[in-house]
């Protein structure tokens, strides 16, 4: 590869002359033209499935904002729907499976997964997705967290205090493993498949392992994703794939996170950014952290939350900027033009 | 006062020979007795002004369970509720405000408050609580931060985004100060009431502390938990009234909230309590923090849980056992005598 691309060169704090900038759930339903997508797919899980659409919305901010990166359109659910328990999404509602995970049968019976067949949709988006980006700007591949497709196995869907996945963990350590353990070879194998398929930066998105003790956060959640980067295939020098671990909730425990081998950690908007690169910045580049309400306020606001990020990282490469947590569906796409566009001004003078 | 109470002397960090127990919601729906005095009363907020009816579920628990502190019985929401916003409790719903603060002419028409005139039924209680108490353990009062109190009068109720309360913080700081001011003098004279009127220890729930950008969360939640804490009238020597600082989601600030001045902080579950104590125990003591969906776990799972929380914060005094969250409303009552029990029974170790 001869491109040399702002975004993947910060993730490995590589020289960069000003901040890359993408932000979770870029493609998605603030976007007229996503909707209209959206709805001509008829459901949600047809726009997942289906590669010429998923590859359409995935383009589809890229033709409005001056972004550095493009995300594979995608759920974060795709494994566990492969492995059968039944995926569904009720208008309005979060994700359900019909068939949850709850008994050591249930974890013994799981099928493994072989992602270009299971998951052939997600790899010919990506093959397409590449082809048509025509090297203007990295595709990101990603994958849900091992704890986090646990998460919503056990429980059966998204929850309010996680007690069924959480007494699991509690009652029966070695069950809650057993079943971490399959996920993290599969998600490990699925975002392997990924960058075969030509995506050229990995993100693993832990949603929920903020809602864990500390110490269970470290020893399941975190030791899974450990799991999942020993297994990745990254390579080296000029076809490195970066990978990048965002724990929402995870402010306290970057030190930990740091350690556990990827090139960047993605931060949510409670985490000083600042004070985040002062404790691990020798160790990873940071990616985040607006907070994704902030697009709700005014432009000049946004510009000047914007210059706070920016100044809080400080000079260097490192920083990839992007919200805290994913834009929210009715924010108005001229906001989101502020924010980028304040990126693009006001970055480049922290690398000079 | 002669008593000494093995709560207060922990909260002041005063050797004790066991480590105190207590916890959030101990009166509450998990018990069936307080199911029959909740509709006895017909509604929530008949519960919480009649004061007979409020100080007999604040006992209940204290007749099942070896606790170290009684908590006043009342809502977090009785400040604004008597600025005449109009609050209400529709079933299996949060609060709703009928009429939500959201401009400039809103903050200035709030009137300022007169705890023992507008909010004399919490005064009754407490004072018919002493009594009733007569010295068996100490009675903790209580208010909701004035940050969290903001929350739900700009948001007109509970949220998922908090989009209204940021949004007024993003857009106008100055606006959202002069609100934080006025609710930061009537929650310290709330408090004040509460302790003239017998309450021995006081407690501020900020609640919604951790949604914020950390910056954000030091300028405006803090400072006004600040400013609420320096009018705050706690006495000194045997008559000190302890005072506690929770906030949930707020483990990345321990440092800055250890500097406001309060006597000791809650902890989530979320955080390590034996780095929370290297981090800011030479300052203050640490109240928490055992996951309250461990309850939920079978209770040799729960005396495990337990003992893990105490060897955490090690030995010697400045802990107070308690769940870094509410209680859940359909734990059974069982699991939480395994839990106090597990505390009485482990933590002498911890205190020779």
């Amino acid at each position: 590869m001869s491109e040399s691309f702002v975004f993947i060169d910060a993730l490995l704090r590589r020289p960069v002359p000003r901040t890359p900038v993408w932000f979770m759930r870029q493609a998605g339903r603030y976007l007229p033209e996503y909707r209209r997508v959206r709805e001509r797919a008829g459901s949600f899980m047809n726009l997942c499935t289906n590669p010429d659409l998923a590859c359409e919305v995935t383009l589809q901010p890229l033709r409005r904002f001056r972004l550095d990166a493009a995300i594979l359109f995608s759920d974060i659910l795709t494994i566990p729907d492969a492995m059968g328990l039944g995926l569904s999404f009720a208008e309005g509602e979060g994700p359900r499976f019909a068939r949850p995970v709850r008994s050591e049968a249930d974890v013994d019976r799981l099928p493994p997964i072989d992602p270009e067949d299971d998951l052939g949709y997600v790899m010919a988006a990506v093959r397409l997705i590449r082809r048509e980006l025509d090297g203007a700007v990295p595709l990101i591949g990603f994958s849900g967290s091992p704890w986090t497709l646990a998460v919503y196995m056990v429980e059966g869907g998204g929850s309010r205090d996680f007690r069924q996945v959480k007494t699991l963990l509690y009652d029966r350590p070695d069950l809650m493993r057993r079943l971490l353990d399959k996920l993290a070879v599969a998600v490990a194998d699925y975002l392997n498949a990924q960058i075969a398929a030509g995506a050229q930066a990995v993100m693993l998105f832990d949603t929920w392992g903020g809602v864990l003790p500390a110490e269970d956060y470290r020893d399941f959640a975190l030791a899974a994703a450990r799991r999942v980067r020993e297994r990745l295939r990254l390579g080296m020098g000029e076809t490195r794939v970066p990978a990048i671990l965002f724990t929402k909730g995870g402010g306290q425990w970057l030190e930990w996170q740091a350690d556990a081998g990827f090139d960047a950690l993605g931060l949510d908007w409670t985490c000083d950014i600042g004070q985040a690169r002062r404790r691990v910045g020798e160790w990873v580049a940071l990616q985040g952290n607006l907070d994704p309400v902030t697009l709700y306020a005014d432009p000049d606001t946004i510009r000047g939350r914007v210059a706070r990020v920016l100044e809080s990282y400080g000079s260097g490469s490192g920083h990839v900027f992007n919200l805290g947590h994913g834009i929210l569906p009715d924010v108005n796409p001229d906001h989101v033009t502020a924010m980028v566009e304040a990126v693009h001004e006001l970055s480049p003078a922290f690398h000079r």
